[in-house]
């Protein structure tokens, strides 16, 4: 599309249908229950012997992402990522989205093709289906909402309610990673807003980078869990944080925990970026958020069969509701779990 | 939800999850098909007999609704009812939607109550379940995005594409009338911001007000078409204009059209508002949009089984698309159809 005299022009000037057209003409339905796609008033899907899984997720220029050091395919990408990740988080496989973006007219066809370009990236990578969407005007900035569509069969489906005593405690990967690439961007950019002439310095932080920047969501642990035959007894994926996360299935599943600091796996690049910042690396993995790992709970009988792979980590066990929640530091004391969001919670209740 | 000490509060204050909890706390499921509802990453839906048809809109504010006349609770309904003519114009039945809000904090608990209370007074008219949804901050004004699933057998579904030569163009209601209600709308607030001692005079323009604010679905034609056997060979809800759909239709059959201005049907409210302002009731009708009414075929045989519902207007037949889009005057000459928004297309495709 390089060589598209369209490229720069205001999307505006284009008009609403070509920029549908060319935004979606070059579609190829990969899965069997994507019938019909774009085009048509809505979608349709055939799910016959399968449940069907539904998430949604918005995202807003300046609060979720900042287009000063967000490329515009990377944002694509992440806004994909983060909806099938909420599909994993079930015990599901993520198959079709809808994208709805609004747009003001500062964007040229060539940013929203950029855009674009990222999500089609995500939906080749995850074999998933691009099948609908709504592309409109706004007065300020960009706004991008994507409806993930996914499918399970009944029994495999993980809610996260069904946690129970005794059951370990697992998280995918590490944590703290992305918020601690957010503190690198933001930094550079609040300095390169005071002196333009200095470059941002993000050399030997590729890992933390790439978390905030570009994340994938873990479709291999759904596979290692369903050739291990592994039902996880509760599921959800950590955008929030893995404290919040714990909260939620706490909540849902009427329980307590008990996590283990040392236990909490963070990435030795995180370490030296928190500790530039000087953030306890833990509390940047309970705290920060998007790293869009698995936080799930296993019977206590399956710790064998969980241990042994490197990319899932044993962090705790889930305790009766009246020991609450508690970490356990590297010193053996015990503290409370806090976590951001959930203030008042107990009020409203 | 009046005496509730919480109303004024702005939403920043309350914290996502008990402003989800407040939201969200009371919905029951009404559909056999919601398996589960809010409260997971995801949603559970159940269609093992039928297809799945899913659509998204997005609103924005300042580009699709102007607070300044626009009652919250009006916006919600709108912001539900028009995904749910989406879902209706492809012959198919609403049961779930999923709810993505992104607000700015000016906004207050009691404001997004409002907007939600519109939003569950539609599913409950057109009972459909609430299943999911994202709430997020933004920088500036309220994004509304809602994505409805809806169900239909396969033989039922209604596209786009079907027009044949000689087939009746049929529409339901009448045409122009929210259109005209945003005119009059416009002008009262250009009228006060002026001058505002002078309260806005909308009396005698009810209907064309509901139709701008406070639109419905056309459930009841997808009824009658049902009961009557009648299977529309396409479909389109008029969301953009009627020019602009019989084009959508003509592109995708692969035909022309040819409709008769005197049969295209206007109230007499929006007859009298247009001749205010000096429009001819009959562009109105072809240009204005959110009239959500529904555009559709049918064989040349369904004549008097369509022609008898005073809901439905038959307006043309379908041509050879040699023949091009024509509009039939009242004085019986022919104009060639034009539509906003195509313009470019041909260069484009």
């Amino acid at each position: 599309m390089a060589d598209d005299p369209k490229n720069n022009e205001e999307i505006s000037e284009l008009g609403e249908f070509p920029l549908i057209k060319h935004l979606t003409g070059k579609i190829k339905l990969k899965n069997k229950s994507s019938k019909c796609g774009v085009g048509d008033d809505a979608a349709v899907l055939d799910y016959p012997q399968k449940q069907v899984i539904v998430t949604t997720d918005l995202l807003t220029e300046g609060i979720h992402f900042n287009l000063m050091y967000t490329p515009l395919k990377h944002l694509g990408y992440k806004a994909a990522v983060v909806n099938f990740s909420d599909i994993y988080a079930m015990n599901a496989q993520p198959k079709q989205i809808i994208i709805a973006i609004a747009v003001s007219n500062k964007f040229t066809t060539k940013m929203i093709d950029e855009l674009y370009s990222g999500i089609y990236l995500a939906c080749d990578n995850y074999r998933v289906d691009v099948v609908g969407g709504d592309t409109s005007s706004s007065l300020t900035g960009l706004t991008i909402t994507i409806t993930a569509i996914g499918e399970a069969s009944p029994k495999e489906i993980t809610y996260r309610h069904g946690a129970e005593e005794n059951d370990l405690i697992c998280v995918s990967g590490d944590l703290g990673g992305a918020y601690m690439g957010l503190q690198l961007l933001e930094r550079e950019k609040s300095i390169f807003e005071k002196d333009t002439s200095i470059q941002p310095d993000l050399k030997g932080y590729k890992y933390i980078l790439e978390r905030q920047l570009k994340p994938e969501a873990r479709s291999d642990i759904i596979q290692i869990l369903k050739k291990n035959n592994i039902n996880p007894t509760s599921m959800i994926d950590i955008s929030d944080g893995l404290s919040s996360e714990l909260f939620h299935i706490c909540y849902e599943s009427k329980v307590g925990c008990k996590i283990f600091s040392e236990k909490i796996p963070v990435n030795p690049e995180t370490v030296r970026m928190a500790n530039e910042f000087n953030i306890e690396p833990v509390v940047a993995a309970l705290n920060g958020g998007e790293d869009y790992e698995l936080l799930f709970t296993v019977p206590l009988k399956m710790f064998d069969n969980t241990a042994k792979y490197t990319e899932i980590s044993i962090i705790g066990h889930i305790t009766n509701s009246s020991e609450g929640k508690q970490l356990i530091t590297g010193d053996g004391k015990s503290m409370e779990l806090k976590s951001q969001g959930w203030d008042g919670l107990k009020q409203d209740l």
